[in-house]
């Protein structure tokens, strides 16, 4: 049925009419569509809202929300499809490098709302990254003597995998600036590890693992020579570049903080002198093979070889390696050399070892990608209009000796013999991914365009319009041997005219797309700030909620107990000539030691332990212009250390907004003057209180212990009356309020001891304390109360 | 009429209906609400999509839709209130502190996205802020002595005004841990300056202007001695702390990029030692005034004030400065003391000079909010159940002579002579704002709830549960004399439960609510990572295109040309002892020079100009190794300097993703070691390239580009016959367009010498760069074709 509303200009459909059963007994069919874009001028509702900007006071303005908005029809159901409410989660986190910020961006599919960014190779002041002392000793471990690096570069990431599929164990990334590798963990988001590549100056921005994540793989991006060798700019030179893959060992352990990469048993392989590109390895079919894109050769400095990559007929291969060939020769003292405890095997040895072949591709390559099962590759290209598919199964079969070598010895076959076929798709390529229902989707840089492929039929399915060019693609568990999404991801780095303009430079644009139906539709234009490149992974979110908090007293870099960890009680500076040590802890809403003073010229650290066990009690510590940062999540010990080389009184105090009592968290640095000389005024009376103003002070919060309580135990006897076991979410808060409830009993004697004694400002601090864990008890109960009565309200 | 859809369980009124006309003539009667959320039995569809998991084909399955993602009723409007399609802009620009992240998170609103996010006392690689020499020599003139600082410690920060207005030139912030402020201008978005207190080491992380912008105010927020003084903890330290409130002067030039602040004319008065809380700054009725919340006194090193700031008989104030005697203080040598050209006035001449008063309020206030016409303040308080409004109007006649003098000689009066009045709100309050339509809304901390205040009533409204502890509360244009907006954002530091868990500490949560209407309605989580804290200001997105490009040559952060800029065919390295200076440009797709060589030891700056004019056009530049990196917009010059100690062969490289070329963006640093002696193979030939190769290649590009050249040609043809210049997005991007292609004509002749000498790298180089011309030239001109045809088809 075609429907044309009188009064609308635009045509309708009744696609999705749906029976709408009244209480006046009348059946309607009616087309959602026709309401929703044809009739917005059917506005007869008269208001008198107070402020008259956004429509609508009930969802039955829905129209007038539309249509004030200049909402179109489609706009209608890309908004239902991406709107995540207060209280619902998003079904997919995903998680994006940004280039040179050296940073991780995680964001939630569909909202595309980014919900943390991690400091991998970049200090991160918010998270104490590369501040404290912990975070330091891992960033700087990875530095090259002197230099202290401040940044990262880095392009596709990967998450670890069990049997080709995602564990939740860990990301790893690469700074190809650097020639680094970060390790983070997937249970707390945070840094635990990076390490530098012993053999390679820099590296490609991308890394890649083995379907078991018994490897990290990294590769060079341009070709080197050797670190700290040297020559002058001529064929010598030319003739001792290469290229390399790094196979970094990653080691499983008992607890997930032992999950490490490990030197020893990790190797690299050199390869001939090509700008690398993408890597993969293979799984399913093609397990046992490892595979990275050598674009283009030599650029430049190689003589006889143009400078233009891709345009001429510079040689592009697929460099192919037998992952257990190559793990034989580093293993063997005789064919490889030891850095650091990673073994290097040389190109002619990994020749000779039939550990590398490669397969020649047309020019150009810019990405590559294997099937679920492993059997077909993927490979898109920045030039011509097609893109190519390699089947991975004929590798067994493949006679390597019978291939002519090229000029660096490596065995290299026409791509005939994996059964490369072309498939046209319009344009030049940036990238490919497969999805669950086992299509391959396809990034097309101009026209821009995201095109679903029958790889059967070697033909186009459909395709969706982009109108930008399209960049890196990303589908959850596209990678892996089980993609799960109904969505990809289409990158735009060129995002000018999809924002409101804030200067020349703005965040990129990640596209989100619907790839669920037999039409691809766009759905919504994510921002991701801070990044000057963009790719990215998605995973499922997880069911159980990721750590929350660490057990007290834990270094969560190394997820041991801190030596350094300090209990109530036990605050105390302790010096040894001019080196000081101040072990203090952090609670809502005190900071102990609450005075510190030391002398001009010492070395101090502050080892402080964040007492809380609290979701979401995080507190933060600086010391006035010290340059000393610090986050502490709660149970974590960290230490900040520096030179108190300024005399003055400096205030030091919590940088997280805690609580409402916040800026009690506060204290005073004292830094005595090199050569003071006492003065009469030193010799004044210390800081003392009106014994009569505290007493008062105590009574008047005991009275609100009192109140609180009653109105805890309402709480308390609502959940119970609730059954708040049933919901996971109340149960998991009800804990936590229990929790610190239990806490106030172990205050109560230390509140009773200080009114014995009639020590009136101890007691009104112990009480304050004692009311801190019961508002924390309070707001956890209220939250799960919350939860259940929106429940039950369903 | 009340219906009830027979199937359902949930009971649904009909609010909203509205007449739907059909072909078929039947005028219905229906209900959105009941369509949308009482019957998604009504599925018949049967589809046999290929990947099965959002639901829907068309907007006709919008009910799917809902029906799958578990939507209610009410987030079906929320949906359509903050989706912002492709091609549509945000209403708002917001701009919120991050804390500790010493960030500017700028973001559009409704749709809450992060659009960019601005170091402004963080090092920030992706702008290269902190990283270039321009950029480093900002940051590092603000921080003290030999501490390079990384971080910085922001609240509220300001927008300029005038007449009270926003008037769009420059956002100021303060870094509270080094006692810093930042401006950054509107146009680009970048940091532009950084000034440090001269009197206070530390400062309140909020700041605050006058009316015109004639000064900006920053206070202290911990009393301190002067910088560099001491005491030991005792009655004579206690009785020489000081808290302080500075004015630091903006000077209005004659270009944007010379409005900054300047030291000479900025003055700083002395206050009593209290932590201070808000300031804010008198207009209309009240300008020439500017107020100060002290939130509590001494803080446990001043003997006889409890350290428990809010919740004993602590003395709490409103510090009331008279701006003209303030100003007159620090404008007589008689009563001033200067460092770094700002003035002081100590808190005995303040007193003296009439410049001071204050204003007691009931203990714990949080902040102070002044109604646009400057009239009525109001202060809200962490204890209690009530804020107090203050009558500004009364300040003309108040009479401080006869105030009775606090400890320290300052006039204080009861808030009874400014008419306080209190208005019972039912919990502990966060913070206050006004809107447009001049009610006053408040942030209850617990319950957490958003109170819409009738002022003239001195009663509640109405009033919106929150579901978590209200925060600071952000109403765009709510500090000023014209609020605008129908949206509040009320801030939500402790998010656990609204967003999948990824770890133990996530990104913060600004709120966003609808005040619009008669109800109050919750719309949206917003997460803001890298957060410890969270203040912001909004104001109206921009009708123009802030600024996209620069003056070819630009140092963007002095706003002038560079000595350094660099004209092609003009890079060289120039060398003096061991200083080396390489002048390069960056353009898609060249680095030039592609080789430098060096001796190690040398100390080389890398001079580069990004010779680019078309948005978006942005390039990155590192050297591999040696931690150097930079971002460089159209037009902008920047350098970066390093020591070359390591010897070795270095990969440098473009870090943007500019085009499809932009491998090509690459060079090599030879670092020439110590003592090297040069051996047979450094007489080896020269690199040098096949010239029959290069002829085809070159042949091959000039066939692209008389392709390309007819692909432009009808696009002209299109956007000439359907007049480009009636729509001014279009308008512009044709512009864009226009200029590129007329870089051609430049490259023509170059071309053209090039073949005549049969030199064919250089010919198909020159031809290369022609098609990148080309190819942007194209790129701009299908842009506006796209938004031409889309305007049409509506």
């Amino acid at each position: 049925m075609k429907t044309k509303c009188a009064a609308c200009a635009v045509s309708t459909t009744t696609r999705g009419r749906t029976n709408v059963a009244m209480t006046a007994g009348v059946v309607v069919t009616a087309s959602l569509t026709v309401m929703m874009s044809g009739c917005f001028e059917e506005d007869r509702k008269v208001k008198q809202e107070p402020e008259k900007t956004v429509a609508t006071e009930a969802s039955g303005g829905l129209f007038d929300v539309a249509k004030s908005r200049g909402l179109k029809e489609e706009d209608l159901a890309a908004a239902l499809k991406t709107f995540v409410p207060t209280g619902a989660r998003d079904a997919y986190v995903g998680m994006l490098t940004g280039g040179t910020s050296g940073r991780l961006v995680v964001f939630g599919m569909p909202s595309m709302r980014v919900l943390k960014i991690v400091g991998i190779f970049t200090p991160e002041p918010w998270q104490g990254f590369g501040y404290d002392d912990e975070s330091r000793a891992l960033l700087e471990s990875s530095a090259r003597e002197d230099v202290e690096y401040g940044f990262g570069e880095s392009g596709l990431p990967a998450l670890s995998e069990t049997a080709g599929v995602y564990d939740g164990v860990a990301l790893f990334a690469a700074d190809a600036a650097h020639g680094r590798v970060g390790v983070m963990h997937l249970d707390d988001f945070e840094t635990k590890q990076v390490v530098t590549n012993p053999f390679f100056l820099t590296s490609h921005p991308d890394v890649a693992v083995t379907p078991g994540t018994e490897y990290v793989i990294q590769t060079t991006a341009a070709p080197e020579l050797p670190a700290s060798e040297w020559a002058p700019v001529n064929a010598a030179l030319a003739a001792r570049l290469r290229g390399g893959v790094t196979f970094w060992r990653f080691q499983r352990g008992e607890t997930p903080s032992s999950n490490r990469i490990e030197a020893k048993g990790s190797f690299a392989v050199e390869l001939p002198p090509y700008v690398q590109g993408e890597s993969d390895s293979g799984k399913g079919t093609s397990s046992g093979w490892v595979f990275t894109i050598g674009a283009c050769r030599g650029k430049g400095v190689v003589p006889g070889v143009d400078e233009t990559c891709g345009t001429a007929s510079v040689p592009s291969v697929l460099h192919v390696i037998n992952l257990e060939a190559a793990q034989k020769l580093a293993a063997s003292t005789a064919s490889r050399d030891v850095t650091d405890d990673v073994a290097r095997v040389s190109l002619a040895r990994a020749v000779q070892g039939q550990a590398l072949g490669q397969v020649a591709l047309p020019p150009g390559p810019t990405s590559l990608s294997i099937a679920p099962d492993g059997q077909r590759a993927l490979v898109t290209f920045g030039f011509g209009t097609s893109i190519t598919v390699l089947d991975l199964a004929q590798l067994k079969s493949v006679d390597w000796s019978s291939a002519p070598p090229d000029d660096f010895g490596v065995p290299t076959l026409p791509a005939g013999a994996l059964g490369a076929q072309n498939i046209e798709v319009g344009g030049p390529t940036a990238d490919a991914a497969f999805s669950k229902a086992g299509h391959a989707y396809v990034s097309v840089v101009e026209p821009g365009r995201l095109v679903r492929l029958d790889l059967a039929r070697r033909a186009i399915s459909t395709h969706l319009d982009l109108g930008f060019s399209g960049g890196r693609l990303l589908i959850p568990g596209g990678d892996s041997a089980a993609p799960t999404g109904a969505y990809a991801v289409v990158m735009n780095t060129q995002p000018h005219g999809r924002f409101v303009s804030v200067g020349p430079v703005t965040g990129l644009n990640p596209h989100l797309v619907d790839i669920s139906e037999t039409k691809l539709v766009s759905l919504y234009d994510m921002s991701v700030p801070q990044a000057s490149g963009l790719a990215g992974v998605a995973m499922p979110a997880p069911e159980d909620a990721a750590l929350i908090r660490y057990a007290l007293g834990t270094d969560t870099r190394s997820g041991a107990l801190s030596p350094f960890r300090t209990i109530p009680g036990q605050e105390r500076v302790e010096r040894k000539g001019n080196r000081v040590h101040v072990f203090g802890t952090l609670i809502r809403s005190h900071l102990t030691p609450e005075i510190v003073e030391v002398d001009e010229g010492d070395e101090v650290t502050f080892h402080l332990t964040n007492l809380e066990q609290a979701q979401d009690q995080t507190h933060g510590f600086t010391v006035g212009t010290y340059n000393v940062h610090g986050s502490w999540e709660p149970g974590k010990v960290a230490s900040v250390t520096f030179v108190a080389d300024q005399p003055g009184v400096f205030p030091y105090y919590c940088t997280e907004f805690c609580s409402a009592l916040h800026l009690e968290m506060m204290g005073y640095l004292l830094v005595k003057p090199k050569g003071y000389k006492a003065t009469a005024e030193d010799s004044a009376e210390k800081p003392s209180f009106d014994p009569a103003k505290m007493k008062e002070a105590y009574e008047a919060k005991m009275k609100v212990i009192t109140e609180t309580q009653a109105v805890i135990d309402s709480v308390v006897k609502w959940l119970t009356d609730n059954k708040y076991e049933r919901d996971p979410r109340a149960a998991a808060l009800v804990k936590d309020a229990v929790a610190q409830l239990e806490q106030t009993k172990e205050i109560k004697p230390k509140i009773d001891a200080a009114v014995a004694a009639a020590e009136w400002q101890q007691a009104l601090l112990w009480a304050e304390q004692y009311f801190q864990y019961q508002v924390k008890c309070a707001d956890a109960g209220l939250r799960a109360k919350k939860i259940l009565s929106e429940s039950e309200a369903q």
